[in-house]
């Protein structure tokens, strides 16, 4: 099989493709906009999912499953949700088949088993969720409730592209209940930091954290906070988000509590998820024209070593060289294979797990270690270094730590250099097309916003929670602003 | 909220159903058959998750993702499969809402939006796996694939009952491809072993493993295997199945392999499953007229300490006191909670913790603790010991060991005790409506199978495979049988 990529520079978006699909990670679907998710990329995001899943029992959060059908008209009942997620789904309206009649082979649908209101396959469960909250509390004693939900979600996408945008993909969702809305931002400031700090820890992925403008807010809140992330192309990528949602769906499906106070009061609701997406941020943070690129953190394998040898004596030299490293290694926790497969020669290897992304890869030659020398490459900047095999376990050890690190150093280099303030029209109409991040003054009108994608196709990613206050001008309609937001074009 | 259950005696399905919900294991959706899995049950689920991925992953299995959706014609490939799954099912037909014509308020299907061909929710994977499979097989190079999902399913039941029969449940379903017919059931058996362990020494529920009579047989399978448990009313429950599918499915879905000696083959199938079923087996295995009683192996918490006192010097020494044994416990990885909380009095903790099934409860009281004494609660058969608090540690690590081991001899020697020899068709008649599993000679044919289910509701739940050869009559056609197999009614 060829495994050699497009390169970035020459179709970006060809590569992401090729990459996804050559690095084994997942492929399409004979159903139109689903995917396969592979092995080996699923081994990735069950390592995302352990991590977050822990983050969010340490923040006293507890799983939980509701049915994966929404009846139609709860859809109905939220009049800015049903605007944005009753739209492109998929609808259940019967539930059986029959062989086809008039001799003809096949199956179709039964006439008599049409349901009497259609089902939506979930685009996000808020209305099931707050629907059976109704019956969860009573009283503010019954709050908070903390739950997640690990789900698969649909919605009919028309243009899909693998992890970033399929019609059906996997994710978690947050749904939180609180007595108070205090209580309930603090809940959604405090699962957007879960969201940076994983994203910046362990996908060794800077992100800035902010607020969208109302154009780009979940249908159905009051404030969607969200972390936005650089890929390689310069373009944003919206890695999480987590919602106020106010009284809104308490008010939409009837959810009351008695307050301390004896008063009867709509509780107040929190969402926040992640999904497969963070796959497609993760490929396109670090990989590069040889193949993925991934942070030790969240390599499923983090260590290789392929052995290069002649005679049976050398072999067997080398394997007891193996076997102590691996013993090593794996006593840190630390996830290692030796490929020692004869079917495969060592530059095969060489190319299938610099494909795959594996941190690093430790080589016993037989001739270096007569000399009591190893050969370990890192697959984060493709150097090599040939070291005294007495110091291989911890040079090893430390230096998974020194990828991690680089990666992430290496991609908050990159924003920085490709984020600039941008004063004018006309400075902005030229940067906008050299991709990344522009830092710019907004008026704060949705028009405006309207206008600058309408002309430019960027948009506001977000407004920076920890941008200071500055006084200045809107870049397209020139009315003032005492803030700078980021634009960009987006994912 | 009145606790109280309704007694296994006076309607056995009413105290399964009021556990259910009771214990916040789970409740009904307005989705009709689907229900929500609540935190409390997810918690158990979870676990049974884990420990399973466990054993799947060291028997070399990866986990994988294949889409929700399959295309009809998909299930018309194969054609016992089609007869058994694409009947009742969720049916795709639309993949657009839009609001509805002539001022009416609402959302109704955009007859734009048809789908070409309709969608069906998963009632199982075997035909998109397959279909996919064949894109990843050209070599015997490239066997086996041993590939587990764990995903939400769905099949169209007229009547659910929550765990036990819902339109929508949770399940993990492997399917690997072989080169031999060999290494295939090789395959099936294994993961049946895989079943049957973890059923009796996590779930403590002992299992009768057999294969399944012509009948039973899963639909396109050539051979399928399963463990079967017997429930506290004497009915049966299949826990887990594991198929043999021949070359069935490969030929449906055309994928074949070039083997060693360079001939083009059909690959060698296998599936194998269990669902949230597990969780309905486990409340029915063990259970009391006082709620929920797990095993601790599969227990969310397994120790709960209640303080009882009076003065807040009182409190303070049983905090103390309570501390020791959490961070003990903690140290052995056993879950605790100290339920300190004012609102409750310890009668209605002791309810709660009974009701929920916590395997031990440690009261500290203070005035036992004053002579250095302490209450331990065991769960599964109601009795305390008051013992020495030095000693409370060790007491407590050994009991929950004891509890598993208790629990496991109690069902096993409950299935002994209602299991019995049957030989002739009256006896049949008259043993069948106390319950239990008969073990009969059967003459091996469907027909026989089918009169007797019409007459009795009794089915074959196994051939076993440990049953001893014995010659004898089938006892209800009088023919010759070489085998005693096991009758039951069953869920």
């Amino acid at each position: 099989m060829a495994k050699k990529l497009v390169k970035r520079s020459e179709n970006y978006s060809e590569w992401y493709n090729e990459l996804v699909v050559k690095a084994d990670l997942a492929e399409n679907s004979a159903v139109r906009g689903c995917m396969v998710i592979k092995p080996y990329g699923y081994a990735i995001w069950e390592k995302i999912q352990r991590i977050l899943d822990d983050f969010f029992k340490e923040t006293g959060h507890q799983n939980a499953y509701f049915p994966i059908f929404i009846p139609k008209s709860y859809f109905e009942k939220e009049a800015e949700h049903v605007e944005g997620f009753a739209k492109e789904c998929a609808v259940v309206t019967h539930h059986r088949l029959k062989p086809k009649e008039n001799n003809e082979k096949g199956l179709e649908c039964d006439p008599n088993a049409k349901l009497e209101e259609e089902l939506i396959v979930r685009p996000t469960s808020e209305t099931i969720i707050w629907d059976t909250y109704r019956g969860w509390v009573q009283s503010y004693r019954d709050l908070p409730i903390l739950c997640n939900q690990w789900a698969n979600v649909v919605r009919w996408e028309m243009r899909t592209r693998m992890f970033l945008r399929t019609a059906e993909f996997l994710w978690q969702e947050g749904h939180t209940a609180h007595a108070t809305s205090e209580e309930a931002i603090e809940e959604t400031k405090k699962m957007l930091d879960v969201y940076a700090h994983f994203a910046q820890k362990f996908m060794a992925m800077p992100v800035i954290k902010g607020v969208k403008s109302p154009n780009e807010r979940f249908a159905g809140a009051i404030d969607t906070y969200c972390i936005e992330a650089m890929m390689q192309d310069g373009k944003a990528l919206q890695a999480g988000t987590s919602h106020f949602l106010g009284q809104n769906f308490a008010r939409a499906f009837d959810v009351k509590f008695l307050s301390k106070e004896n008063k009867l009061e709509y509780v107040w609701a929190t969402s926040w998820g992640v999904s497969t997406r963070l796959m497609g941020a993760l490929i396109m943070s670090h990989s590069d024209d040889n193949g993925l690129v991934l942070p030790p953190k969240l390599a499923p394998l983090q260590v290789v070593i392929i052995p290069i040898y002649k005679t049976d004596e050398e072999f067997e030299m080398i394997n007891n060289e193996a076997d102590k490293i691996i013993s090593f290694l794996k006593s840190r926790g630390i996830s290692v294979k030796y490929d020692d497969r004869k079917e495969y020669s060592a530059g095969w290897k060489f190319n299938e797990y610099e494909l795959k992304g594996v941190p690093i890869r430790i080589t016993l030659g037989a001739r270096d270690l007569k000399e009591g020398l190893v050969e370990v490459a890192r697959r984060d900047n493709l150097t090599k270094e040939t070291i005294s095999v007495d110091k291989v376990n911890e040079y090893t050890e430390n230096l998974l730590e020194e990828i991690q690190k680089n990666l992430f150093n290496r991609a908050l280099s990159f924003r920085q250099t490709n984020t600039r303030k941008v004063n004018s029209w006309e400075e902005f109409l030229v940067e906008i097309e050299k991709g990344g991040f522009l830092l710019c003054h907004w008026d704060g009108t949705p028009e405006t916003e309207e206008k600058i994608k309408e002309l430019t196709k960027a948009t506001i990613r977000c407004i920076p929670l920890e941008g200071e206050e500055e006084e200045g001008k809107c870049v397209y309609s020139g009315k003032k602003s005492n803030k700078r937001v980021v634009f960009a074009r987006s994912y």
